[in-house]
């Protein structure tokens, strides 16, 4: 996909830069920019002749002054397992990655907050407010490498969202650097602050285009003390729906996560050799997690009273229960897998779609049908977070399509899909976010009012338009 | 406080207005405007010569195409129960109330969510939610007239928040019409949506400044089918505390709200003749509620091995826990009951601040100090939402001082109390709003950089400056 080009450097800002950070946190030439410039995808490949790495707060702010005052575009970046070539940094650009900014600034048990810095990786801040006893609940794939910064940035979403919200309702209060290099504060750890327009949640999920961001007060919860994960079979989507109902009236709060399969997706696992604890012949399926903090909560009793009733209503046909926490960590890691197995399969033509829950059922059947009649024998193949609406809608080849004929019809296939979720009112990026490869299908998609108050924000906000530009807005 | 005035309507206005709405549906002439240009407080008389009622979306788009034409200033009214003077519209503005605007659109059982226009009264809400086996967690004192436009205007709180989040973590989406009269459209009903900039959360508690809202998707809950109401004595902020940190340790997600008085406070209810369930003579009260979905779980069990444990401790002097939904009921009476008791005790001092939860111990013992040196004998009475960090900071005169005396220093004890919140990070409005009431405070407290970006928003959004002028931004 090309990125578009800046120009040139202006001759000493290199220098000016290294006066700012030191030499050695100002990385040029191939060698030591590589990584920076080489995508998740491999999809949007980088150009910048340099990557600034400040330290503190007081070091990027400096940096966004000199880059404004030599007009140079600056492209924010975290752990750089983004999908959508937001972190891609062109020719002409300054690519700021984070990392170094990795400190945990405290932890307040009273307060329920952790302070961490926009370079800290996932992994680290869900350790430390273990240490502290308290869970930091998000969670997704690249937790060991994802960093805050690029959380906050794309509001990250995962597998626990339908208890605990995405990144930004994880979020209490965020330090930013705006585009005059300016800091804005909001590390205050407030839970209720009626003073203003919420610009916590304009930054959060502006992709880097709107201010760089430093550090946020993130919100901890009770850690859980128990456990119960259960997979089973059901017939399809509308009867995965009732379940959902179903252990959303009954446990309540303990309902942390949901997710779906159909036929075709655990199909893929057992061919890959990987063993499946329910019949895997059976429609589809539902991963679900239950947890309480209080070690002596009936949890274990709970889910099978209320799967047996799904059973009895005939909900649910088959099904097990994890009897320890290796096997529910092994019905997990079943889960986690099938990207990567999907890759068994040829290439994938992928959505990241959301509906209304209540839409899911539609959505698949519409989606199935039409993407069946686009291209005969496909392998569909949807998995994710049902109870959030929000699924993965992935396809393999028809055996014995090549692949560079299969990803040719790349984007009919996302028209088609495209074209239903926005029938029914739904997101095209439901969690990855826009970045490069979504901009074209935001013009076409996205409300024009909306898309015009965007606009008009970014050009208030960053008239010199330097912040990730190129990205995000059509 | 004075309200500023804008020039008077141009000729043919009220005309255009009439035909858009049918003459029924705005109010003019002083009986008719009356009760919309006086404000909860009566601090803040309006001065508009007509009320407009919209009766749907498009009409609310017509209206606000008529006045950026005339250049008619436009002041949103939900419920006007404010507490700021938000809703006041001054001489040659048009008030428009969304009353009319009160349908609800439709229950989505399977999305757990509402969608309710802007007029809909938040008792209606709640009701709606409850026929449907669901519930709509924010609950305040004014939710028999507050309506769902105002509570996003001014992101409502209440005593549920701890839980369940304030007016926009309950929120999904909006509709609203921007200033140039067009219709954003954001009712899909998304529980994800990574597709640029966040203007829903940009315009809840924007106060009526950036657009009218006129619909909402809100987010349902599990219906809870216990509820454990408690009591307790602890002695002091700290112990409370530690009170709140086992009970969120030990019941996790069952705990719903958790509510902190201290001893004069309980000691105006006892005067004014109310019976209290503890010994009043005791420090502080919290008075905290568990709520559990499952009809089967021990929560009762649950609350007493969690105080027994609190008591062993010595967390936890005394305590009752309501033994029927009637005792649980009388208790949350007599916390509801305390703004309308502080009336019988002269005139009130108030302030609506929020720290961090681990600084509410010191902002309690800074502000005492410093308001019985700057007024002694005076009645320092705080109550409110300690698990969320915000306190009702409240006085009463001294005995024997003439209300005039006591109101002369508001301002000198605003400025006492406002300095130690800010210099504790803290937010001198939780969950009140800004309206006219605190703009000045706002100029001396905010973060400029903060400010600075919400008047460039305000200016790209808002270019003639039509929506709700003077409220708000400094």
């Amino acid at each position: 996909m090309p990125v578009p080009a800046f120009p040139p450097l202006p001759p000493g800002f290199l220098d000016r830069l290294s006066s700012i950070l030191g030499p050695r946190n100002l990385l040029t030439g191939g060698d030591a920019t590589a990584p920076f410039l080489t995508d998740e995808r491999r999809l949007f490949p980088g150009a910048a002749a340099a990557v600034a790495c400040p330290g503190s707060t007081a070091e990027v702010s400096a940096l966004v002054r000199a880059c404004r005052e030599a007009g140079v575009p600056i492209v924010p970046q975290g752990g750089n397992t983004g999908l959508v070539g937001g972190a891609s940094a062109p020719a002409g650009s300054l690519l700021v990655n984070l990392r170094r900014m990795n400190r945990i600034r405290g932890v307040d048990p009273a307060n329920a907050t952790l302070t961490a810095e926009a370079g800290t990786v996932l992994a680290t801040v869900q350790e430390a407010a273990r240490d502290a006893g308290r869970l930091f609940p998000l969670s997704l794939a690249s937790e060991g490498s994802a960093q805050i910064g690029g959380l906050l940035a794309t509001n990250a979403g995962g597998i626990n969202v339908l208890r605990h919200g995405n990144m930004r309702d994880l979020t209490l209060g965020i330090e930013a650097v705006m585009p005059d290099g300016r800091v804005l504060h909001g590390l205050g750890g407030l839970r209720k602050d009626n003073t203003g327009y919420d610009l916590r949640h304009l930054l959060i999920g502006s992709e880097g285009t709107l201010a760089i961001l430093t550090a946020a007060v993130l919100r901890l919860s009770p850690l859980p003390r128990q456990r119960v994960t259960a997979l089973v079979a059901v017939s399809g989507a509308a009867q995965a729906l009732a379940l959902l109902d179903l252990l959303r009236d009954r446990a309540g709060e303990a309902l942390v996560a949901f997710e779906f399969m159909v036929q075709a997706t655990v199909a893929m696992l057992v061919e890959a050799g990987h063993g499946f604890p329910v019949d895997p012949a059976l429609p589809a399926f539902v991963l679900f997690d239950l947890t309480s903090a209080d070690p002596e909560a009936p949890l274990a009793a709970q889910a099978e009273a209320i799967l047996a009733r799904a059973f009895d209503g005939g909900i649910v046909l088959d099904g097990t229960i994890g009897a320890s926490e290796g096997q529910n960590r092994a019905m997990w890691d079943l889960r986690e897998r099938l990207p990567e197995v999907q890759k068994h399969f040829g290439p994938s033509i992928k959505h990241d779609i959301a509906v209304a829950v209540s839409r899911i059922p539609d959505f698949l059947s519409r989606a199935g049908a039409a993407c069946a009649a686009a291209m005969p024998g496909c392998r569909i193949v949807p998995f994710g977070h049902l109870g959030d609406g929000n699924l993965h809608y992935n396809l393999s080849p028809p055996d014995g399509m090549a692949p560079a004929d299969f990803l040719a019809r790349q984007g009919d296939i996302n028209r088609i899909v495209h074209d239903i979720v926005h029938d029914l009112g739904g997101s095209i990026s439901a969690e990855h976010g826009v970045g490069l490869m979504k901009r074209a299908e935001l013009a076409r998609y996205k409300d024009p009012v909306a898309l015009d108050a965007m606009r008009a924000i970014k050009a208030a906000l960053d008239p010199a338009n330097l912040m990730n530009p190129g990205k995000l807005l059509p």
